[in-house]
């Protein structure tokens, strides 16, 4: 084990110190707490997944439980443990409780627990590592072990989940077993779990499964002998190189953000800095290369995941809900070890926009795959077979105060603008935080900082790589931003009594993209960005072909702000051009000889698409 | 039976009447005789499928042989014997009698012929048929026969073929077995039997196939509760209406074009004017909705077949090259009934574009998938597990010249520029034609025509829809033909000497085209067509990403023939333009401000690509 210093710069201001009280994600997380939780619970309970946990089942029945059932069961209690936190609610409280106690009963003598391999085939317990998903399973419990007992100060589910924990060190580790999770989720979650417990076997154990990928012999290749599989490429979950050589971004985009979230924890808390360096040039491989403009990441279906570099196609992409959700713990942990804003630029970028886009307005439907093209026949769903998704986003949201500031001994930072309150730790004191803004479609911030005695900190607030222009005033006092900002965060350091007003005025114009010349598929295309807002055409706006719109460079935009559209969204306009269509009657091709004819242009957030009536989708536009 | 009058209009002037001494056909036709039938027979002896007619395998041997192997060696007898007819070759003729013989051999009692359904399943004989193939391989065995009688006179395999045509028509038709081929094929080949044996069972037994389609109940369905198979959509194989209903072209599109040559054969001989009706909206949905400017046909790899209405992906585009090869035949057909140009306007298309695309240049590898936009990592084969497309190729190559003129009672036609000779029957008499040209690089042709004695009959020159101008002059005297081209065709009635020079100059302009708005794919692009052939950008070419490239509205276009490239072919090069791609280090999306420089834009034929070093290739280009 390392003895260097932890990298740790900040420590995110945790869920249950933050109160959100906007108008954009508020109402996403009423929806959350009183639609999606109670949906996604009977959903738990319709497919077998709850009564699954008695253990009672037996050869030829269905429902057969199924080897990844319990991380959608994790997955809920984690998001209802989050919700509980800000939103007590003693009904939700009693049914988690009953639920872990479910739980808990599956746990087996030796502390095992994991349904498939106690009823279906005991026979293969831990035999199958690349396709079991057991350590999986196992992950997702123990995070929403930690979330519960943060949440509620109960150690039910924790104390199981710390006897699993100790079952799976018996078995794994340096002297003991080799393997390692085909599908990774352990390893951030033993982090977690040695963050609340302080026990640092939990954080060796992470670090074991992190070095055991990528080795020669592959610790999979005993398994391919006799697991009956096909074993996918080593590259599909991150084995093809020792993590600490590995530059790309390859394979399962799930499988991948979670591994690097792993990596960026344990480099921070060793102070690994070979891990550290790892993952810095996949950051840059991913978000540079393998990243759609809404953070959506996973070009292909063929393997959920990462192809070439600049292969992102808008129509197939996959770009599936949990691997945005996956860029943004990815993101908040890299932002953790640096406070380099272009971490939080990613993560805000995924949260707006490829993340959010996952759930429905109303809460009761999600997206699997965010493409940033549609004909018109892709639609959220209420649930999925492998049902990753819907309680993933259903925890993100629930917990999305904890993505907003950060603390350190000196500084306090704010990475996300959202209406509402928090109270860190700074300067050896409890310091709340107020912020007043109408982001994302408002640049206009008022933020008030009070400490519970006066106290000089450092109060560092972001400025977005989006924004092109910039105005901060302290008390009425513009303080100068051209030169003082540094990796994407103005720092103000001064005595700070409680009463100072700071007001951060982000300029948001409708911003026309273009994507690197080396993505064939946005050759000739445009996007519409507003502050953090990536914009879509709908057909329910634009009565046409998308394919035949035009913006053209000269083209101008603007954007006004429609209360009773989609819950309230700013929408952005524009005097385009459209392909005049006449003239086609028993051809298919011709002499090129387009005319265009001018045409009103309406586009609206992406992530509230396909919230209407059924039609094309384009993100991408032609530029004219 | 229908007693109506035949609607035929024209019949083709067989292949072993015509000789082809072009610089583009002849050389294609030298390599497969000399390449590809020697290679194409090693790979069907190396694989088994020779040795698999001798009947002697055994269960646990490799190879099994597989329910399709008799059509692979169908075919490769079908080329080898339109190769004979037309370049006689001693060695090559015994062979194909060994063959043939070892067919004959295979051959059961009751005339029964199928490897597969002798030695591995004889107890399923004709019982799943809807994915069984025998109706297909006994399909493409009565072609060869056809085509080896005709070739050699020789009625070797024809005999067999009438004896299994006996037997399947004792299984199948009225009051006898429901049923239909899971994959079209044999109608067509049944139609051809009758024509060279006048029997008219064949006729029938035919058309009773082609109305087994879309029953109610499914002729497949009882086959469903026990084959062990998932049965497709009805879709997929033209089983979804009855054929006479039907107006879309769906489902696989080598069954689809298979099946609609059929229908066209039976409603031309048969008079039978719903199936000709069937055929005529299936045509137009194919070719106005659903078609590649390749003549390619299937945008997608999910069924190897038709998707909607204007889906006509290009670097997803499956555009096999059997069914290119099968809108070819489908094409003559209605050619064939109609004398309508836009028949061979598509026939002209598909053989110039996506059919010849699928050999290489060394007649040694192959295509199966055509698609109109390559990253580089698309290349031929030397052969596949389902082996259709290189025999499919082969003959059709072998046999290429049956599709270049038609003749009738009064009128000759000639559909294809190629320079060589031919021999037709018109006005009760043979009727010598001879063309000189350098079609397809250039417009000029001059013919000759010559009958016996001097006769009286029309000459019908097509003027292909994609010539803006066109010029013929009879014996030095210039013919109007403004207001005189009917349906395509010119049409010159006089008394034939065998002394007029006959001077046609078709205009080869390089022209820019679009597609039909609908088309999402091509919105803003171009493609670039010089007479009938279609050009696409290599990277070997043009030493930029392709995407980059821009061909604006106002480029100028040019053209020079390049004797030593790619075996000698018309060069289009433009001065276009090209993205500026500096200012993009650390970045993967930028405000828009792609600045453009001027670019030399060189474009070779389409169905030479992948025949230098592997790169990108690209059809549709951004049109700017």
């Amino acid at each position: 084990m390392s003895d260097s210093t932890p990298l740790r710069k900040l420590s995110p201001v945790a869920f249950n110190r933050v109160k959100i009280s906007d108008a954009f994600w508020a109402p996403r997380m009423a929806v959350n707490r009183e639609v999606t939780l109670a949906a996604q619970y009977r959903q738990l309970q319709d497919t077998g997944r709850i009564e699954a946990l008695s253990l009672q089942w037996k050869p030829g029945e269905e429902p057969k439980p199924h080897i990844f059932w319990e991380s959608d069961i994790a997955k809920w209690v984690e998001a209802a443990s989050y919700s509980l936190a800000t939103h007590p609610d003693p009904e939700l409280e009693a049914l988690l409780d009953q639920v872990i106690a479910r739980i808990a009963s599956a746990q087996q003598e030796d502390g095992y627990l994991n349904v498939f391999f106690t009823v279906v085939e005991p026979e293969n317990r831990f035999k199958f590592l690349s396709w079991a998903h057991e350590l999986y399973c196992a992950g997702h419990l123990m995070e929403a072990a930690v979330a519960h007992y943060q949440a509620t100060g109960k150690r039910t589910l924790l104390d199981v989940m710390t006897r699993y924990a100790d079952h799976i060190d018996s078995v794994f580790g340096p002297g003991k077993r080799s393997g390692a999770p085909g599908h990774e989720e352990i390893e951030l979650a033993l982090y977690k779990l040695y963050k609340v417990t302080g026990e640092s076997r939990y954080l060796r154990l992470s670090r074991f499964f992190i070095d055991q990928r990528g080795q020669d012999p592959s610790v999979f290749d005993v398994e391919r002998q006799y697991g009956g599989q096909t074993p996918p490429r080593r590259e599909y979950y991150q084995d093809h190189l020792p993590v600490r050589e590995q530059s790309e971004a390859v394979g399962h985009a799930v499988r991948a953000t979670y591994l690097y979230s792993g990596m960026a924890d344990i480099a921070g808390e060793m102070g690994d800095q070979s891990l550290l360096a790892a993952c810095e040039r996949i950051w840059d491989d991913l978000t540079l290369r393998k990243m759609y403009l809404t953070g959506g990441i996973g070009s292909t279906r063929d393997n959920e995941g990462f192809t070439e570099a600049y292969d992102l196609p808008n129509d197939t992409a996959y770009a599936e809900t949990c691997a945005a959700i996956g860029l943004v713990f990815w993101a908040q942990r890299m932002l953790r070890l640096s406070g380099d804003g272009r971490y939080a630029d990613v993560m805000e970028r995924a949260l707006y926009n490829g993340v959010i886009s996952g759930v429905s307005l109303d809460g009761a439907r999600f997206f699997y795959v965010n493409p940033l093209e549609s004909t018109g026949s892709h639609h959220r769903e209420d649930w999925f077979g492998c049902a990753c998704c819907p309680p993933n986003i259903a925890r993100l949201i629930a917990s999305l105060g904890g993505y907003a500031y950060s603390e350190s001994a000196t500084d306090l930072y704010v990475h996300l603008y959202i209406q509402g309150e928090a109270s860190a730790e700074v300067a050896g004191q409890s310091v709340g935080v107020s912020q007043w803004t109408n982001y994302p479609w408002d640049g206009a911030i008022r933020l008030m900082v009070a400490p519970q005695r006066p106290a000089r900190f450092g109060l560092n607030l972001r400025i977005p790589a989006w924004c092109p222009d910039a105005r901060l005033l302290v008390d009425g006092e513009e303080v100068e931003l051209d030169g003082n900002v540094s990796r994407g965060y103005v720092r103000i350091e001064r005595e700070w009594t409680g009463r100072e007003t700071v007001q951060l005025t982000l300029a948001m114009p409708v911003e026309r993209l273009e994507a690197h010349p080396a993505v064939r598929q946005d050759a000739g295309r445009v996007a519409l960005q507003r502050g953090p807002m990536v914009y879509c055409l709908e057909q329910a706006d634009n009565a046409a072909p998308l394919q035949s719109i035009v913006l053209p460079r000269t083209v101008a935009l603007d954007s006004h702000f429609e209360p009773d559209l989609l819950g309230g969204v700013v929408v952005v306009t524009a005097e385009g051009l459209i392909d005049d269509d006449s003239g086609w009657e028993g051809r298919l091709y011709r002499l090129a000889d387009t005319k265009t004819k001018p045409f009103r242009v309406r586009a609206v957030p992406y992530c509230v698409w396909d919230n209407r009536e059924a039609g094309q989708m384009l993100v991408w536009m032609r530029g004219g």
